[in-house]
């Protein structure tokens, strides 16, 4: 069933995240990759959205050398719903910039804003989700999506529930008492174990004018560079003024600039979503199908002797990839750059990038 | 100080061991790769003969598909010089045809028979054991080069001297009691702790008259087809002969088909060689110059991290390869194919190249 007309997904598309290097790239990024299976993780963002918002009520936000390939990748999303930074600026001005589009469509515009790059497995139950956090929206409150931990992960942040508020679509929800920042495994595993712990997913759900309202309190300095877009919304020089105000501004997430000091912010944490925010090359082993020997492969031929739990993508069909005597390891092989990884270090990509970094753009 | 005229050496190139798969190929066998330098190891086995013998007096016994490369890489040996088996038959045949060359080139000939594909450290003192070899092959004794054992190693078979015969340029001579074939680990370990076994090191120094009579005793059927080829040898149809006799000839090693019940043969067990029969990857280790963390990178560009022990030779220039958190790894990266391996079960690529074969010639 669709959602209301005044309702609208915004996807927030224009991360350039490392830690799936070499396959994720400067210009190619995590979401345009197909890690999956046939569609990018774009693709299976927008797709999840069948059937609950037309493509004319999905905003795409993103940087401005990603648009035209996202546009390509979803052709039924019209052009004039891809917002551009001119820079990154933070997950906040984002917020702000989209917030500024959809006044200017609807009076009472109430949005989600959701990821680009995270999969689903249980995409229906994602739906209903996000149906009851519109619900909870549209009463005035700013609605975070939790995601009820299943181990004490030291990657994410975490929502500190305080008192149940209400029940929407069934699910329960809570009024938000702190966020906090990624723990150490102690701290983690002590908020596993509380059970009023949710991992901060990143995804929000509100009303348009409650959000500017908070921007406006919160972060003037932001709000008065998005009034002056506002203004120029329906004009023809509004993309010169963003282009000339938008390096003013100070980068800074949603979280930090307006979350924890928000007011009437409710979180519905989800259990059983099969979320993954495919954050690592070690989080695809949970996406993707293994053989019995709990080995992967993506891409062209590989072929195992004596090896477990062994990762390869392979971008070259002709290529064969042979791997001996391997246990938890990870190969990528890109053309141009080729990755062997101990499966438990592939956090350490990141230093790999910051390497590279030092010594030009080859590689990046 | 060169040889004596009537001395010869006799390089056997024609081998195609796919144990360092997937670098060596069928049309590119490990004798003709650069695998510890610019030179390959057939180049690096004639060098090793600079000033001792001119190119004249070095032989070179290889099959048709090897040989213009070989010639290529080593154009100051005369063309004539490179004897063809059409199809391999063992080293049996491959010695039974350079007694014949030699003997039609000279009645006193000697030959040392040498391999294509070893390296010794110490070249200075092979030569010396070559010289030795010659003086004792010069008084009738059939000389096999030995090598003083210095680990339990099962993958070289084993020569059980016996007593003393006589002192060669300083270096202890022994007849042989027997032959030994590759023995397990508890067997090795006894014949390295017994002190009087050396191990086969393929390489064999003779009077071509004193083979051709083992020959003629022990292998007759492959002898009438070498006195027809010897016949023939100085006329137009000697390839023809060749061509036409060579399939008949039964496969036979030189070790089970002459050695094993040879009269007169000793063994000059040479120590401090510094030996290596670049037998697999893992022998490479011993070869190539690793850095503090023991790595060896071969080839385009390695960066490492955390990583130990790891061998990574990577054939293109251009190539990026990353590891991270590997210990003891082999990666070659030949373009076509990519291994990865435990260094301590790099010989199972003898079981991918089974596996290979099952399925055509691509790959191999």
């Amino acid at each position: 069933m669709m959602m209301n007309d005044n309702y609208y997904a915004v996807i927030m598309a224009g991360g350039g995240g490392t830690r799936l290097w070499p396959l994720s790239r400067v210009a190619n990024p995590k979401q345009m990759l197909p890690l999956v299976g046939e569609r990018s993780l774009f693709q299976i963002s927008v797709d999840r959205l069948d059937g609950i918002f037309t493509p004319e009520r999905i905003l795409v936000v993103t940087v401005a050398d990603q648009a035209a390939k996202l546009q390509a990748q979803c052709p039924q999303i019209p052009v004039e719903n891809f917002l551009l930074e001119p820079l990154p600026r933070g997950t906040a001005s984002v917020v702000g910039l989209a917030a500024v589009a959809l006044a200017a469509r609807h009076p009472q515009a109430v949005m989600a804003v959701l990821t680009a790059d995270h999969i689903f497995k249980y995409e229906d139950y994602f739906r209903s989700v996000l149906r009851a956090a519109f619900d909870a929206a549209q009463q005035g409150h700013l609605v975070t999506l939790g995601i009820a931990p299943t181990f004490p992960s030291t990657g994410y942040g975490y929502i500190q529930q305080g008192d149940r508020v209400a029940n929407y679509q069934d699910l329960k929800a809570y009024s938000v008492r702190r966020f906090v920042e990624k723990p150490d495994e102690l701290r983690a595993r002590q908020m596993l174990e509380s059970g009023d712990f949710a991992w901060n997913s990143g995804m929000f759900v509100w009303r348009v004018d409650r959000i500017q309202d908070e921007f406006d309190r919160q972060m003037p300095a932001l709000t008065s560079i998005l009034n002056e877009i506002s203004k120029n919304w329906n004009q023809p020089q509004r993309e010169s003024v963003i282009q000339r105000l938008w390096p003013q501004i100070h980068p800074e997430t949603i979280d930090y600039g307006i979350m924890e000091n928000a007011q009437d912010v409710i979180v519905i944490p989800a259990r059983g979503l099969g979320w993954n925010d495919v954050g690592s090359w070690e989080a695809l082993f949970d996406v993707l199908p293994a053989d019995e020997q709990g080995n992967i492969a993506v891409g062209g031929r590989h072929l195992a002797l004596d090896t477990r739990q062994t990762l390869v993508f392979n971008t070259h069909p002709e290529r064969l990839i042979v791997t001996i005597g391997l246990d938890d390891v990870v190969v990528v092989d890109t053309g141009d750059v080729l990755m062997v990884c101990k499966k438990d270090q592939a956090q350490k990509v990141r230093q790999v990038v910051q390497e590279l970094k030092k010594t030009g753009r080859q590689y990046l």
